[in-house]
């Protein structure tokens, strides 16, 4: 299944074809008006540590829903949605460490888990299309840029660490526009954390980001940056929880609620 | 202290008396512009359900804040608030039983508590005057009228229960208002979730609510009714921890934070 065909179906569908893994790709883009999460699946022990980081840091980590312990099933996003199938690549992390990406994880299934599901800036991205502002990585069919920076969150327990950030570049006369859309889009980071100058918060090259893509800009854009929900992921990956497992970077869950 | 002379003084000093078990009233429209937070202490081990409690009942449950575990300081509600002190009356619950009610916690603080602070409507009732709409709870100096209602509340592990609501009368004229200013307060449990007839929500005499004071109407007045902080004290009863403290209904911990 390609992106492009992908792109033309319904919710329903698409996460079908995800959960069969006939596709593993990014999901910017696919089933456009519905509310996308960023997930994040840990041990009970871990998980009150965490749900506070989340309540602490509400701008990079706006939580969408958070699952009944042990229940794979995430019924108020989807009644179909089952957390074990249902996002195109999983990343496993054992005790902080990434030991394998996987595109179900129903063997690895505990029954203490717990899903924590977090808006993701994809929900608004088709709000700023529709308002005629271009998206780069949408455009050419690549996972937004991310970065690491130097804006701190506030800890809770076992989780702290730094702000990741997703870049989109924007000509002048479009950077107002979209920080009134984004901020009406409180479940899916709000408005932007920053713009322009990225040594500002800390990143040294943004032709290297840290996860996703290289952005291609062109003349007299400007890079705006919003939380990302990479932050929370960061977080879980430098506590070393014995295990944890999160969607891949730009391949999310895709809910039936709309953005 | 006298209520009276309390209205009168800045948050600081308010909170001060409070803290030296002068003043053991409610806190209705007392330090009118700021903040106030409905309390829940309970031990680590409930943390995550009742936290996870709170996500699924926003409108019940607004959190304001949840504490460093076994840290008495809440201090981005203010640098100086003590929770085993700062609240006017505290209800001590073992097992479910209210075993006490007392004007400190000190004796009772144990390193694994986490204090959950949760919105109160206070915070827009002076708002609500501002805009010249009466509250009665304030004019006659009595607590606020809370009932127990037949709305269910998400149930989150061993936190379950109906949603309890304060009541304030309104004129016909008023209740558009009321609703519009009320929803801008969504920490404040936002707009009301029903407006009139009370056995709708499943209460059967208006004259005995099962919290607070019984209100006064005048003629033509309307009963409005708010989600109501008390319903997440209602749902740690009904679940039985070993011991769980709250502020006594009505008398609330006041923030440094404006409304």
């Amino acid at each position: 299944m390609q992106y492009e065909q992908l792109k033309t179906l319904e919710t329903k569908q698409a996460r079908q074809h995800i959960r069969a893994s006939e596709y593993t790709g990014h999901t910017a883009g696919i089933a456009k008006s519905n509310l996308q999460g960023n997930v994040v699946i840990l041990p009970l022990k871990y998980a009150f540590d965490f749900l506070r980081y989340c309540q602490r840091n509400p701008q990079s980590c706006p939580l969408i829903t958070v699952s009944d312990t042990g229940n794979p099933n995430l019924s108020e996003l989807g009644v179909d949605i089952d957390i074990r199938t249902d996002v195109p690549e999983y990343c496993v992390y054992k005790n902080g460490h990434l030991i394998n990406t996987t595109t179900d994880i129903l063997s690895l299934w505990q029954t203490g888990f717990v899903t924590f599901v977090i808006g993701c800036s994809f929900s608004f991205e088709q709000e700023l299309l529709n308002h005629n502002i271009p998206i780069r990585h949408i455009e050419n069919n690549k996972v937004v840029s991310m970065y690491l920076t130097n804006i701190n969150t506030r800890p809770s327990g076992i989780f702290s660490g730094s702000m990741v950030v997703s870049m989109r570049p924007m000509k002048l006369e479009h950077i107002a526009s979209a920080c009134i859309i984004s901020a009406k889009y409180s479940k899916a980071h709000g408005s932007p954390v920053h713009i322009g100058d990225p040594s500002i918060i800390g990143i040294r090259d943004i032709n290297q980001p840290n996860w996703g893509d290289k952005t291609q800009f062109k003349a007299s854009e400007v890079p705006v940056f919003w939380a990302c929900g990479v932050t929370p992921q960061n977080a879980v990956k430098a506590a070393c929880p014995a295990i944890c497992i999160t969607h891949s970077p730009g391949k999310m869950l895709i809910t039936d609620l709309l953005a």
